[in-house]
């Protein structure tokens, strides 16, 4: 297995776009975006777990109730939530792309992202539907990743290779993420894109899967968006037997979607709204892995501990304090916390007292890109790692004033 | 009842004091608080619910396993939390300030606040002990209120006057909380002196009834302090006949008490770190008390609303978002939002759709120093208000680098 190009459209018959249509009024940055198989595809996905819900995840969890789908329109700009007209603009934006596709209303996914409460208008998706089609091409993969970017600052694409029964697969995705980001559900805009042939109890089963250790553990602000999905095709373009058990085929899939997936969650840590940094939290030694994901989502949503991450502040005592209040029980005098970066790595906290170390090096290290906290509780043999980013003035400033 | 002066010495036997003793490096700010008592007070407290606790509390509540104390001790500066030898300095503490005081060490309250895991020192607590003992007086309450103070900007005081079967009784209170404060346990550092005679039973029932209702609604972060707890002490010295059951006299006392406790939560979430308005969130119409604080809660932790009235922006989106991932299950078409303030009331949303409003008053009323969310959720009869603050640039700064 390894790293390739293309994102969405790196998988056989998978073709992208990505527009300006006019529902945001900055004309140069694309709104619209469409990602279309050749042939119809098993689809697999999973929902905000908010129960405000935007209109349009109410539309293509019914497009999607039998398993198949063979494109998905998604407009950024306007989430489409809590509108009066929601489910019908909905139903309109899936009609419209159906029309230009010739394919079945049901067939499309539809997806919103932006500003909640603020009435849409069909009329700029429909005018620019052709010019979206029209550009379809497996190079639009770019376009596509920009059209559902909102306070994104850099698009999020991955994709990689990989061998089923002698066939060469290719599985890849796009992702929009960056503020309303928290763990313990379907967080974000992610569509995915294979040409591993697989049914779609068995996609199901591996998205379900595969999120828990994956998007299920990145946070950003601590707010559950409306309106994010992780939605998953496969068109079995690949020509591979299809996977309809598990097995070593269905194991080397997982491999590859965790993979794809993984550095989707990174690229989105690390793209939180006002982030400078991205923020990594490897806990090992714990009871359970429930535990694991519990204490590691804690240390990463704690606000203190990522304003300390902001000013490169070796605060540890904010991680044992958010280890503390995690709800896992333990014994607080065995937790070890160290710091790593590509500068290094230093031990801050031993046996839950703070050891000697130097504020130098220390500084140094937390004042990379990517920081790693490393926590070892001595209860166990269970390991998690969960994502998150700094708290910065620019956070604030992004969402002080979010919609004008 | 009514307001009165004085804080924690308006009720008759209690004296305070602070000065600096050197925790602190600046000069200028007192660090170290005594409070009281001329005689033996009957003492409730609530601790933290953060596995991580500060070694203050482990012997406080040793201390009050009797139900009675006479002196509070308390520095800011060092939380005395994660230190190897944290339960002797607290320890030491308690009996300093017995010795000066001539009582006995299990009658003291010990609390610390400030950094955790940094090793402290006795030596400015033996050496500042005397002046601290020979400036009690009823005239100490300023002193006492900033010596427990960190990241707060103002002195915390408030105090009732009431009457208890024709006797005059005083209760008041001090507090320090500006971060590191999340509901759902007893937070911040919070000391209340009363002079109505109680038994300790009754006065423990009224702390932890109470609290539910006042300190466990506030949060300024989400974050759970390891060395928070609210502490009450009853001398007896107005000369009622002592509260030992239920009735039209402890029903006065919880009056008394909730009323001293609602204006502290106020003062700490408005005085939240970095913040620059206090928001309140009125839930009505839940189906349960339990419900409406969820629901409050949860919109008040909200980083995006936080964000959003920082900036005075009528993003009433946010509201529903975080209703929605509350925990509550409700209809979501019934919800009602409005926002008020000094400068009066509009409505954003009815039955969980916007509604046309003027951005301009909407921006006029979010421009005031405490907003109030009001939530209507249309499902029942119950009620429920939290309070918070705004998310600002100088939370970040403040807790970029809060050990420089």
């Amino acid at each position: 297995m390894h790293l390739t190009e293309g994102g969405v459209c790196a998988a056989k018959g998978f073709l992208a776009n990505g527009i300006h249509c006019g529902i945001r009024k900055n004309r140069t940055k694309r709104d619209l975006s469409l990602i279309f198989s050749e042939v119809p595809a098993a689809c697999a996905a999973v929902y905000t777990t908010n129960l405000v819900k935007g209109a349009p995840l109410t539309v293509t969890k019914e497009h999607l109730s039998n398993g198949r789908a063979q494109a998905v329109i998604c407009n950024s700009g306007n989430a489409n939530t809590c509108n009066a007209n929601g489910i019908e603009i909905a139903e309109g934006m899936a009609e419209i792309t159906a029309k230009a596709l010739s394919i079945s209303p049901e067939d499309v996914v539809v997806a919103s992202t932006g500003v909640i409460g603020e009435p849409m208008s069909l009329e700029p998706v429909a005018s620019g539907i052709t010019e979206l089609k029209e550009g379809l091409s497996v190079h639009g993969c770019d376009a596509a990743a920009e059209g559902i970017m909102t306070t994104d600052t850099v698009k999020k694409e991955v994709a990689v290779e990989f061998e089923l029964d002698g066939k060469v697969c290719r599985l890849g995705g796009i992702a929009k993420g960056s503020g309303m980001i928290h763990p313990n559900m379907a967080t974000m805009l992610v569509f995915i894109t294979t040409d591993a042939a697989i049914t779609a109890p068995m996609l199901r089963k591996a998205l379900s899967g595969d999120i828990q250790n994956t998007f299920n553990m990145v946070s950003v602000d601590g707010d559950t968006s409306t309106n994010d999905m992780v939605v998953l095709l496969a068109n079995g373009m690949a020509g591979n037997p299809a996977i309809d058990s598990e097995g070593e085929a269905f194991d080397t899939f997982m491999k590859a979607l965790n993979t794809v997936n993984i550095q989707l969650c990174r690229l989105i840590a690390g793209d939180g709204e006002g982030a400078t940094k991205m923020l990594e939290c490897q806990v090992n030694g714990a009871a359970s892995e429930t535990d694991a994901k519990k204490v590691a989502k804690s240390v990463i949503c704690s606000s203190l501990l990522k304003a300390a991450m902001f000013g490169a502040d070796a605060n540890w005592g904010r991680v044992l304090c958010a280890i503390g209040y995690s709800g896992v029980p333990m014994d607080v005098n065995r937790i070890d916390v160290a710091f790593s970066s590509p500068a290094g790595r230093i031990s801050v906290c031993e046996n839950g007292a703070g050891v000697p170390f130097s504020e130098e090096k220390a500084k140094k290290i937390l004042s990379e890109k990517e920081i790693t906290i490393l926590v070892h509780l001595q209860e166990g043999d269970a390991s998690a790692t969960a994502w998150g980013c700094d708290l910065t003035y620019d956070y604030v400033k992004i969402n002080g004033d979010y919609r004008t």
